[in-house]
């Protein structure tokens, strides 16, 4: 039997250092080659399920390189197991491809392979299919029970946080798709932000003991956050003067657009959280302990919708975070 | 906010009996709304993952009926967990749509949830994107710990069985694809046997404790033999007298073409399996019991490939199944 695409990269996903572990671990009773995966889930957890399709020309560019598309493909979904609070366990891949082309399957498993086995992530399973370049990963990871995080458990008076530098993987993807950039480290830098967002998986564990509420930031800050403040029955504050927005943005781009970008660009894979004020000292104590730069950035308010403030005072409305389907 | 197209597959899906479910079930702590679904596996219990996308003009006709796209979809993956012995839990959608159409989104819905609804599948989270027609479903089951199915242990000796009428779905096809077809009742019905193919989940749930192997037939009956063979480190030897044809496959396509149907067609989402010979009285006993209509066509053997018989003589070997991607 001719050695199908999947066999192609389960070898080259192994060569990266995912695959082997998931052949030895004591969690995976049967992986890939059969009808489907066999699991053996910790007892006293909950189980954290999510899923995510990443398409040539919606959610990245047509010709990106392979590397960087098995890379976003799973830390799209990585971001949401973090936002949730969870640790990742296994994947399911679905990988629709024009044609088999051996070298950019390599490049695309070891992109893929590098990044689930930072995180401890299991290939276990997955099919493939000649269509437009498509790749859909269903990731699963476990909480303690009842441990996990929401969007809907914020309450008024909880301040609000974001990880990294937002915006700048919108700068990064305008270059990438070809608008006049500088040029130099900066232009290198966003560009990298963007072909290669670092999901905050370790932080989302510490927040599951910290936070009241928290979301991925996917598709831009400002939209985000009116999610979370909706889904926790409130309004939120924003005071763009607390943005964290990253030198080589502001270089590159200017200081308002640079706002701009943070608050309504997309695919940044940060999170934005609540701690609630009974909490704070503790928790930004704890988040100064660790290596993924927050910043506290608003509070949520009574009633809805996201207002933003200018070192107080009322400036207006963000923009509406984008939609995918509209995209 | 607009309402989002899975909103309205979930309002939809939750009309045909399946979302309220999800909604009240004890195993699901948190559904669709969050970055991701909470989840609460039984103790004792292995977790049973699949994928499987289903793709516009690859796995199903431009133009196909939605409602049938919809239980296509899921009856594909229901069909890998009742190859695997288990009970299916949760499902998670990814949908890929040109554009967003309310009618075709809620026979869709319907289709997958009248089918979600009869095997007590919840419908815990997903997304929808615009692009070509596709449909990834990731659905989770469960098997009691140790217990599930698997395609590599059988052995020389063991019997050969296959569920249902295999053939049929490939003379629906080629009817759904315009070739010319006898018209009448057996038209009507080999074209539902490839539109709404019959997932054998309660059967594979009794194979769990009859059974040393088991494959769903998807590709072919001869190929996925051959796959379950190869798997197990045997032959097999399948005689072609013993094949079960369905009287309207025999009449639309005649006794020889509905031989290679059966053989060599795809899409028939049956289970292949086998029997130790020191339990087949037992097996056959229990198995006349239920009401999936199941029959022995061979037997493992030593060494490799699958090799037909007609009444004890060697006819030949068949074709092998066809790849997917290839097709």
């Amino acid at each position: 039997m001719a050695l199908s695409e999947f066999e192609l990269i389960r070898r080259y996903f192994g060569a990266a250092g995912a695959a082997g572990a998931g052949m030895l671990r004591d969690d995976v009773v049967l992986g890939i080659g059969d009808d489907g995966a066999i699991l053996r889930p910790p007892p006293g957890q909950d189980l954290v399920a999510v899923i995510d399709t990443v398409i040539e020309g919606v959610h990245f560019p047509i010709g990106s390189a392979a590397a960087a598309v098995g890379h976003r493909a799973l830390a799209v979904n990585l971001s949401d197991i973090a936002a949730m609070g969870a640790t990742p366990a296994w994947a399911l891949l679905s990988l629709s491809l024009p044609q088999a082309d051996e070298a950019w399957l390599q490049d695309f498993a070891t992109g893929l392979g590098r990044l689930a086995g930072e995180h401890g992530v299991a290939l276990v399973g997955g099919d493939t299919t000649c269509g437009a370049l498509a790749v859909g990963i269903q990731l699963l990871g476990f909480v303690p029970a009842n441990g996990g995080l929401r969007r809907s458990s914020g309450a008024p008076g909880d301040w609000v946080f974001v990880s990294g530098t937002p915006g700048d993987a919108a700068a990064g993807l305008a270059i990438e798709m070809g608008q006049a950039g500088p040029g130099g480290l900066d232009e290198a830098w966003l560009r990298d932000r963007f072909l290669y967002p670092t999901p905050r998986v370790a932080l989302g564990g510490l927040l599951r003991e910290l936070a009241s509420a928290c979301i991925d930031v996917s598709d831009g800050l400002a939209g985000d956050l009116g999610k979370l403040a909706a889904a926790s029955g409130c309004g939120a504050e924003l005071d763009v003067t607390r943005l964290p927005l990253s030198p080589a943005l502001i270089r590159t781009v200017g200081a308002e657009q640079a706002l701009e970008r943070a608050l309504n660009g997309g695919d940044d894979y940060e999170l934005c959280f609540t701690i609630p004020d009974a909490r704070l000292a503790e928790a930004e104590a704890r988040l100064a302990g660790q290596p993924t730069p927050v910043r506290r950035i608003g509070r949520l308010v009574s009633g809805s919708d996201v207002k933003l403030q200018r070192a107080g005072a009322v400036t207006g409305s963000p923009h509406a975070g984008f939609d995918h389907f509209a995209r």
